[in-house]
């Protein structure tokens, strides 16, 4: 199996995903979110891109049954119910609801790879889970960072690292690596033991570090947390069934 | 002083180089063929990006006094005097002449940062003295790797962090590294002892290895062995004059 890495969204060459296993990850923090509002029981979050089409899709839904979710430049958004923080998507908050999100470079990413064979969303919380499930497949997978405003952001380079080390413990065929996959490999063994330490000083830790929202990180970098492995599938992120 | 890299030519921000210094990494091999040539005393290279082109241009100039040199595909094209290896462009062969050259990713590279306030090419070969400009230079930095076939491609990026070390070991003030330029350093300071060896398993070495080039790749990693800077201006690339 083949296992090929984009830095960005706006860098991923089409072809490459359509008969592919995709998984995507934008770890500070839309995945991340989106892993925890699942695993406390949430039923399913519908990923967005405008703020506008968040508020028309949650006007379909019974008051009391949504929650919008979000952000822009990591600030919650007038109106909305939550941020785009994982620790606001707690069980007593979220179970039995729908969340309608819209972040600026995670959610694009997940409906951009729609029409891949399967769209799992990843983060350091379920880096195993998702390996684990990718391994079993035996399929060509191509992971999408979202990145941080177009650009290579290194958390979500080493979270990929992490996925990218779960499948190879796993797989059960030989596992052939594209440029940057190694690259993502060495980087998470090179750091495994003290990852925010490695990310202290990259763009996104510190801006969202200075916002004040130094907990996000640290939850949202502990390994193997959850076992939760959403797919995004016809609008739609819900646990994977198997 | 900021240093921003991005991995290949098409997921550049383009207003984050306007008005930058910008370095050209293309270093198998376009970027070290050019490099080779003007320190064989070539007298100047002009790089394009179609190969009607590259015919065009050669018709205006006095038949002795030019070479077309290039590749697609890693492949010598048809009736051009030399190819892309920069075991070709030897003093007896290109010195006092005009090189017309066409290259898949490197010359596109080259064309698309004509417009920031200088362009310098980069390599393996000259990464001290690119350095050493940069740093007397003390200007906001853009390098852009070419990478293969539009991806990520680890031979630019850990050339980038051999070319960042030098920067930094000359700078003036201090050093403000984005994400993939924090990356191209770990890597560049992880495998400086044993380049080759750590891009043995890379895609693009692969390709060139497979179809004879071995002797390239070595030549093309050999640190510091030239002193030349090639600035690229109003379409012609010359030695820097300072």
């Amino acid at each position: 199996m083949k296992i090929d890495v984009y830095a960005t969204q706006n860098s991923v060459i089409e072809k490459e995903w359509k008969d592919r296993l995709v998984v995507i990850i934008d770890v500070l923090r839309a995945t991340s979110t989106i892993i925890t509002a699942l695993d406390n029981g949430c039923k399913e979050v519908i990923p967005v891109t405008e703020i506008e089409e968040a508020v028309n899709i949650s006007r379909s839904i019974d008051p009391e049954g949504f929650l919008l979710g979000g952000e822009r430049n990591a600030v919650k958004i007038d109106g909305f119910h939550l941020s785009n923080s994982p620790l606001e998507y707690t069980r007593e908050v979220v179970e039995g609801r729908t969340v309608v999100i819209t972040t600026t470079n995670g959610t694009k990413a997940i409906k951009k790879a729609g029409d891949a064979r399967e769209v799992l969303i990843g983060g350091f919380l379920n880096a195993s889970a998702v390996g684990d499930h990718v391994a079993c497949k035996d399929m060509d997978v191509t992971i999408i960072c979202a990145g941080t405003g177009g650009k290579f952001s290194l958390d979500d380079i080493i979270t990929a690292g992490a996925i990218i080390d779960g499948i190879m413990q796993k797989a059960v065929s030989p596992v052939e690596l594209d440029d940057l996959a190694l690259v993502c490999k060495f980087l998470y063994d090179s750091h495994k033991d003290h990852v925010l330490d490695a990310l202290k000083d990259t763009y996104h830790y510190r801006v969202l570090e200075k916002a004040g929202f130094y907990e996000d990180i640290r939850f949202c970098f502990q390994k193997d947390r959850m076992a939760t492995v959403p797919v995004y599938k016809d609008g739609v992120i819900k646990h994977l069934v198997e």
